[in-house]
């Protein structure tokens, strides 16, 4: 391992190029003008993984349906380095295509030329997400090639091209494979998310869930004049506002009767987790832009971040919302809310909690209009446990890449390749970050620091010979 | 006046036709590329105007900033038929532009061709707002002229072609002329509204002011994802929708405290106005397309529609409004309500009893986002009486013309050149409507029926008769 984490070090100016050429294609998967250059990344990085010696193969997924255009799917990149028996398998996941840039959004510099600026950070589209990560599992294979040694474990790729829209078909290829190309995998890692802060890395091993509803109000058949109608008919903005200023109060309290009976109790252990993390509220203010914190302590706040459910209502479809001034009573209006869900609360029992309690509150109101409430959709929560020796493996590569103990962390949003990889493979998922939390993954200036990108590979490799070593 | 009657009957089929002229030309105000056809417009009302006698003068608005893009405005035709100072001077006011019309709006027939269906309804864009009216007062010149006989009364026109786009210019105008163009005159009369039903005429006497207001909670600098920060900040729609929760209640009642206060008490003389009047519950369910009245009589309805205050919330501005989930925290949300008033509660002291509460009720939630609330625009409302010498004058005219008491209405919406007059000139204003109840005058289909626009015609200078005769 020490002579890997050596030419790792002595030619990052390599890896850099290598992440130059990468940012240089801009894969954006959201623009249909872009995906013969999303394509074109595809067949780069098959270009690069065969280099190293890689068994490749691709996985076409067919056509998407964009805004009634027929656009073909990029494909998804298989690769594998190494099919010994003897030794583990593990699974790394990532993407290759990148959110949209433009230079007239704000960057200071053109998002698709990789530049280094005076603090060493590489600024690029993809820099970050996920180009970055996914080059340093491609760096650990060259590494290992260049230095004519094996990797401690089989290791095998899947590359995705359409992360940042919705992953489409994705799932279906997950399942399908399941029983076949990943039949021998170990264990998954995924390095697509960020540290908490700045300073120090961490290890993620949990994720909210997230259910969606839609409240909708009908009266009139059409959209009333507010001079003629006001006051004569039960307006459905009317009853709309009612019934959603019951759904959670100003502290973020969610006012559904039953819906915190499942939150796991927090037990000593997990306590100890948010000790010593390294996060100021500061940096919550910073990225909020104001002091808008609902709990003055580092420890409350990431608890509500992580562990604890949370309401959000996101708006209104139906209703006037224009600048300006319009006098209309709008004549079917649907309020959109979301559920932040948490171990152990069960999606299914959460939609019929919500549905009841919204149409009990409808009824108190004795109004003439038509109310229905309904989950639109739902991704359960995801956790996983810091004592799995998946994650353990992950801890002793931290420390002796960084020297010192990851911060144990989990995220408030779902990335739902995590469920579908843990669901369809029954086995232990890992995060494993690359880049701060401040690199701005769909932000302009979007960067990732050399030591970040350099140290990760260290990192990637590290976790490779730990893992191989342990017992899953 | 019983040879003008006559007259008008014979040659109803000559006023159709020249309606019909009138509904070809598309003087639709709110679409740049029609402006062409409003200014046509003009011109042909000048030429109709001056071929019978008129004196008449254009006054130049000069130019509409339409996004960006300058337009000129279509003038004011201001036109005397008459100056006898021994005679009242009575100024009528109308407007020839129309609302837009498209045949896939969902027309039956073509809008800017007049026809004349099996129920002799006249359909077309136009046909009762206003160009009915506006040619019912000048079908009423004709048939004088042509019967060679003098005005009862000196006519003044006021006719313009921004009534649809905001009467841009008009108010100006109306003050520079009081005491100009419009000084002699004795009462004004507009025929812009409708009848409360389908089958008897009205008078109407009072129409509700409206006061806007915006009510804006920030919170962060840009929006936030509501898996990284739910529960962890205060979040404005949480915020916003829990004040707007408080400004009204499912059954119409306003709760902002002393509100009702200066609400004139229903006396026994208006409260006969209510008895008898054309009008049914199933009028308003055919209206609003279902059964969502709150009040169970028509006594009750109107009277929320004409009498007392009512509260709409017609949208939110900066939340999520278009169809599928997104789970944003929206970064400043402000939401758009507005008060219908009504005599004798004043702009001023309403708009300050709802800033002052909102505001209160902003501080009960505790929050750390930033609340402002401001009135954004008021017009006041406008009563006049029944008793009136110009209202008496019309009553006569439409036992006349039709042989029974016309009901005396007031509307819930504003017609705010009704006060623009009033205030420049300090006379008498009549709202006499021609068309019936069910015109659909911003809808598709719009008709004028044959009987409404030959009797019109008829009640227009019958009226003229009547008001000659009393004291003003």
């Amino acid at each position: 391992m020490d002579k890997f984490l050596d030419y790792v070090n002595e030619h990052q100016n390599d890896f850099v190029e290598r992440l130059r050429k990468a940012v240089a294609i801009p894969s954006v998967s959201g623009d249909p003008a872009h995906r013969p250059d999303v394509f074109r990344m595809s067949e780069w990085l098959v270009k690069e993984l065969k280099k190293l010696g890689a068994d490749v193969e691709t996985r076409d997924l067919g056509k998407q349906n964009w805004h009634g255009q027929e656009l073909d799917l990029p494909p998804i990149v298989l690769a594998t380095v190494g099919n010994n028996p003897e030794k583990k398998t593990i699974l790394v996941y990532g993407h290759y295509d990148v959110q949209p840039a433009l230079l007239e959004d704000g960057w200071n510099t053109s998002p698709f030329e990789l530049v280094e600026d005076e603090q060493h950070r590489l600024i690029g589209r993809g820099a970050t997400d996920d180009k970055g990560p996914v080059l340093g599992w491609i760096n650990v294979v060259e590494a290992h090639k260049a230095l004519g040694i094996e990797l401690p474990v089989n290791l095998k790729f899947c590359l995705e091209g359409m992360e940042e829209s919705g992953s489409e078909g994705l799932d279906a290829l997950i399942a399908d494979e399941a029983s076949k190309y990943f039949k021998d995998v170990s264990a998954v890692c995924i390095s697509d998310n960020y540290w908490l802060g700045t300073t120090k890395p961490c290890l993620t091993y949990g994720l909210r869930g997230v259910s969606y509803f839609h409240m909708k109000v009908k009266g009139p058949r059409a959209d009333l004049h507010s001079g003629v109608f006001g006051g004569t008919v039960h307006e459905p903005m009317t009853d709309l506002i009612a019934v959603m200023s019951k759904l959670v109060n100003p502290d973020g309290k969610i006012l559904v009767p039953g819906i915190y009976d499942k939150v796991r109790p927090l037990d000593d252990e997990e306590k100890k987790t948010y000790d010593n993390l390294a996060f100021e509220m500061e940096e919550l203010h910073g990225a909020v832009g104001s002091k808008i914190n609902i709990h003055d302590c580092v420890r409350k706040t990431l608890q509500h971040r992580w562990r604890n459910p949370s309401l959000s209502m996101h708006g209104i479809e139906g209703a006037f919302y224009n600048p300006g001034d319009k006098t209309v009573i709008p004549a079917q209006v649907t309020g959109k809310f979301s559920i932040r869900t948490v171990p152990d609360m069960v999606p299914a029992e959460i939609s019929s909690l919500v549905v009841k309690y919204c149409k009990e509150e409808f009824e108190k109101l004795g109004s003439k209009n038509t109310f229905t409430v309904e989950p639109t959709h739902d991704g359960n929560h995801w956790l996983s446990s810091p004592n799995h020796p998946n994650y353990v493996a992950a801890a002793k590569a931290v420390k002796t890449v960084y020297g010192v103990e990851p911060d144990l962390t989990r995220e408030g949003g779902s990335i739902p390749v995590t469920l579908s990889f843990q669901e369809a493979l029954n086995k232990n998922v890992l995060l494993l970050p690359m880049g701060r939390g401040d690199d701005g993954a769909h932000s302009i200036n979007e960067k990732l620091d050399r030591d970040n990108y350099i140290k990760g590979t260290q990192l990637l490799g590290a976790y490779l010979y730990e893992v191989s070593e342990i017992k899953l």
